[in-house]
């Protein structure tokens, strides 16, 4: 894969900075901070948080003015994970073949772990000494971009759209509201705080806006075409687990091989919309193919 | 009471700024918004938003300066209770007389409500519009009080610690952790969000800070004291369940003259505190009478 090395470094980068940012493990309430931890450090991928530096670096922006929002979206996305994984949710015992945190540290410990991660996520955000190099404006409308995408008309809408069709034979519309709130939203929130912390001016938004919402889509519609044909070992959870829910999916809905070709083709909106700008851009070009070419 | 109707008007405020503020019930997803509303129209006292607004008007804000920090606070109020009430935590079937979230709307749509209160509460407090009279760097600061009164090192740290403690022989530190915590961190969070609002200076600031820590473990004993000696049906739930639950409170450490002696020392302290602010923090001066010998 190209850029790999690129990618690699930015997620390590991404894990030096939570480690940092997280409350240490020995401070009170301990097992909170266990919790808190256990799950933002059971091997995510740090999609987010690389795609927001990706953004970033391609409008001329340094990692030092990101990295705590790279943080913060990690965060946000780990607790929408610890919820997601809830007994009365999804209830899955398992994540990237780990017991996920309510096997671990029982639901009610889960529950407040995701609270406190999604808490922690906005007082980084905030966070002056984080801010130093950004100006407080900016800090604000970041911080208002990333609560409304991943709230009630974001992240958490999609969240129950999901959850309310379950089982139930539901329209085009539906599944593309389900997909572009539940994943896209937290994606191209990623990519316009990376766009706005870099320092982009509003051709380089709209154009990363752009990206992102083609690469939030794709990367969707990839993860439901794994969960038909992906292999459980290398995902670390069962697969075919959204058809035996009756989960809305774009293989269900469109067949493998139309929502294969709609992947591709998302990807290559995505790619377009990065013609502005140029070489700085090729790190998010990988990331696109990574998206909807990965196999975990 | 004094100032009865000081406090009646600034709640009836807050609830008309909360219907505004919060997305409305017709808007998709309908039933988590509808969830959201539920909650926070469930016949809170407003206490917290009330005493921002007091304390921004005791160092000369004005209403419109507080309201949607106001409303914020109250929503994270919300949430807190909607996730304290599910059945993995307190597993309560009533509240304030009204059947609970989970009971209503079904455990995940309670979990996802509470989650997107808490968010929709950082969104509100960086919402553009809210904050045009509001310097952004007081804004920032606004929200990083309030998260980091309201996570795992404040209220959330609270939670923990009064859930591991349960059926527990905790002593008297133990005790004031989850206190000052628990339920003290938002009122704290409360009344210096308030001073900042307001445009109090720092000894206003400190001054203000005084009161919030004292008024915020009074009204935490006073509701210790409340769920032993209190009328059931004013109180809309149930009486003695700390005890049945074995949790640590004031009444079961220090016995109930004692609780009842420290509530009144906190209060008189509260209300010292005061003393730089002059005639402005009147209404203050009543909540701290209010919060210790309030019936409900």
């Amino acid at each position: 894969m190209q850029f790999e090395e690129y990618i690699i470094n930015r997620a390590a980068q991404v894990d030096i900075a939570l480690e940092r940012y997280l409350p240490a493990e020995n401070q009170l309430p301990q097992s909170l901070h266990q919790a808190m931890r256990y799950s933002v450090f059971a091997g995510g991928k740090r999609l987010r948080p690389v795609l927001m530096i990706a953004a970033g670096e391609a409008v001329g922006g340094t990692v030092s003015r990101l990295l705590h929002a790279a943080c913060a979206m990690e965060m946000l996305h780990t607790y929408s994970l610890v919820h997601d994984d809830l007994p009365a949710m999804d209830d899955d015992d398992y994540r990237r073949g780990q017991p996920t945190n309510h096997k671990v540290y029982g639901e009610a410990q889960a529950i407040l772990a995701g609270d406190a991660l999604l808490t922690e996520a906005f007082r980084l955000l905030a966070d002056p000494e984080a801010n130093r190099e950004i100006p407080p404006a900016v800090a604000l409308r970041v911080i208002e971009i990333i609560a409304r995408y991943a709230g009630s008309n974001g992240m958490v809408g999609g969240q129950v759209v999901d959850m309310e069709s379950e089982g139930q034979e539901i329209d085009f519309p539906t599944l593309e509201y389900i997909h572009t709130h539940k994943t896209g939203a937290l994606i191209l929130a990623s990519v316009q705080v990376g766009a706005l912390l870099g320092g982009g001016n509003e051709d380089q938004y709209a154009a990363l806006s752009r990206f992102g919402e083609a690469a939030g889509l794709a990367f969707q519609i990839a993860d439901d075409i794994l969960d038909v044909v992906g292999d459980q070992d290398e995902l670390g959870k069962d697969v075919g687990s959204d058809q035996a829910r009756g989960k809305a999916t774009y293989p269900a809905l469109l067949g493998l091989a139309e929502a294969r070709n709609r992947a591709a083709e998302l990807r290559d909106l995505a790619i377009e919309a990065l013609t502005p700008l140029g070489d700085p851009a090729e790190p998010l070009r990988a990331l696109a193919r990574y998206i909807v070419n990965r196999t975990s």
